[in-house]
């Protein structure tokens, strides 16, 4: 309630993703940035290494800045830990020169633990001036909800106002396995993570009583209709992060559905990083310069920029 | 099968730690080295950076190692990541130096993701030769039982006979939350990872026919008696990692009852990290060196080996 005194209140980071995705479209660009995802030539040239990644990341967060045709990018930090210490300062540069790119940098971690380890996650991913610092971050409930609190401590205006997408209904077919379980006191598991994100958000509400979304979204897939419009009318007040489109197999109209109410952001990375594979203007060229795979991860962030918006008009949503 | 052919078949590393916990005792160091976990006057000195941890870390691991009072070391990544590209650097060298120092080295990390993701998660972690190659890790199943298989290829004589520990009843409070609640289909949530852990454990066996636990072990936390010992009857053949024991207030007697069996290793980070707050030797010293609190640590680790042998003893655990 204290901040209600001062004129300004800063924007979260979420609500500022919002903003972003009504401006350049909803497309989030995944940087899973593998050296296999580059052209043999490339990184016959210059190695299967962190180097090579970050040029790649960097000429991608350039055209698409530029382009306005995403308004975030998820940063896998898997391929980056794959890579040992030197990928992990890749990963490092490539959050910041997707800030410094105006965009908003996601950092999908999926970490969930308990107490001081839970915090210390947090510190090192959204904590002020942490070499990872990341403007939102993705967290895994299954320890239990005690152990959302403390990155949830980071969407307060006085702690960064950072937001975070807790795993909801993730787009594999294992998410059948738990997360789809049937309780017995009535719902199913992901329900009750839901309901607990709906709590939290009510919370912040009164923090951020101006800002249309709370600091807390979720991730959702893209890969059911019935379910996707089921969630996306459970939690109207939820900005969501959605996998699931593109090369893993989803389809636009499912994610235009999710796109619905609070909106969301969604991300497709193979499709982006490996679109010079079948980029027609490479069709017949032997030799690709890291201009030629930027260009086509370029163009294809623009048509699926254009193939999210052509969805959403088809299904009526503003 | 095709190992069936060699005269001489690997042992798998939960094997080996098996082994090792009963030569040095159930005892498992968690190196959880938060820089507040220090004296104020050497972090003055040296600095909350991760040379100063990677010291700590050093003297301990020596000690512990002479003293046969451990068979293996747990380190929490995140205490590490929250210091940056260094502290993995950090978090690098103290896996090296558990391995070097003829103990199991568990990187505590909980990751689980789907599909390429989970892959470039076991590559870090448990690929040859990589930057954070570990003997064992714990990951987090949540997200489905097909994100397990990548981490289970690792497991694997051709890839190294790599151990995992799966999130199975944590120590939180909060694990009421998701792993507690029953299913509308019979069990809790929890009671469908084991019998999935006991399925990939069977399939094992055809692999290691001769090795008494399977390279998939189970995070089982000893804050509750009844759950404990319907937990390790439940599963016999699967070795544990015990958490909650000492500064998170688990008792002696709930962690033996899990070392029936199959066994397991009992964690313990800040009763052994803090030692020296509480250490009569050290009681009116004002200014402490890292020898002075790595001793401490390292009679806290003697002490608790017998504790818990004794617990053992008590209950009639061989």
């Amino acid at each position: 309630m204290i901040y209600r005194d001062k004129i300004e209140i800063m924007k979260h980071y979420m609500e500022q993703l919002k903003e972003l995705s009504e401006k350049n479209g909803p497309l989030c660009v995944g940087l899973d940035t593998d050296p296999s995802y580059l052209p043999e030539n490339i990184v016959g040239t210059f190695g299967a290494c962190p180097q090579t990644v970050l040029r790649y990341n960097q000429e991608i967060i350039s055209r698409i800045a530029a382009d306005k045709s995403a308004c975030c990018c998820k940063i896998q930090i898997a391929y980056y830990e794959a890579l040992g210490v030197a990928g992990l300062k890749a990963y490092k540069e490539t959050i910041r020169l997707v800030k410094e790119a105006g965009l908003i940098a996601i950092a999908d971690i999926k970490r969930g633990d308990i107490a001081d380890t839970a915090k210390a996650y947090a510190r090192a991913h959204l904590g002020k001036n942490s070499d990872f610092e990341a403007d939102i971050i993705t967290v895994n409930p299954y320890m239990g909800f005690d152990t959302l609190k403390p990155f949830t401590e980071y969407g307060k205006p006085e702690n960064g106002g950072k937001g975070m997408f807790v795993l909801l209904r993730t787009s594999n077919p294992g998410m059948v396995d738990i997360e789809q379980q049937e309780l017995k006191s009535g719902g199913r598991v992901l329900d009750r993570t839901g309901s607990e994100l709906a709590r939290i958000s009510s919370e912040f509400k009164s923090i951020y009583p101006e800002q249309a979304c709370s600091p807390v979204g979720a991730v959702v897939g893209c890969t059911e209709e019935s379910d996707a419009r089921a969630l996306r009318d459970a939690y109207p007040d939820v900005f969501f992060l959605i996998p699931g489109y593109g090369a893993q197999g989803g389809a636009a109209r499912i994610a235009a559905t999710l796109l619905d109410k609070a909106g969301g952001t969604v991300n497709s990375s193979r499709g982006i990083l490996c679109a010079w594979k079948k980029d027609p203007e490479l069709s017949g060229k032997e030799i690709l310069s890291f201009a030629d795979i930027a260009d086509a991860a370029a163009r294809a962030a623009l048509a699926s920029k254009q193939d999210l918006l052509a969805a959403k008009k088809e299904l009526g949503i503003a």
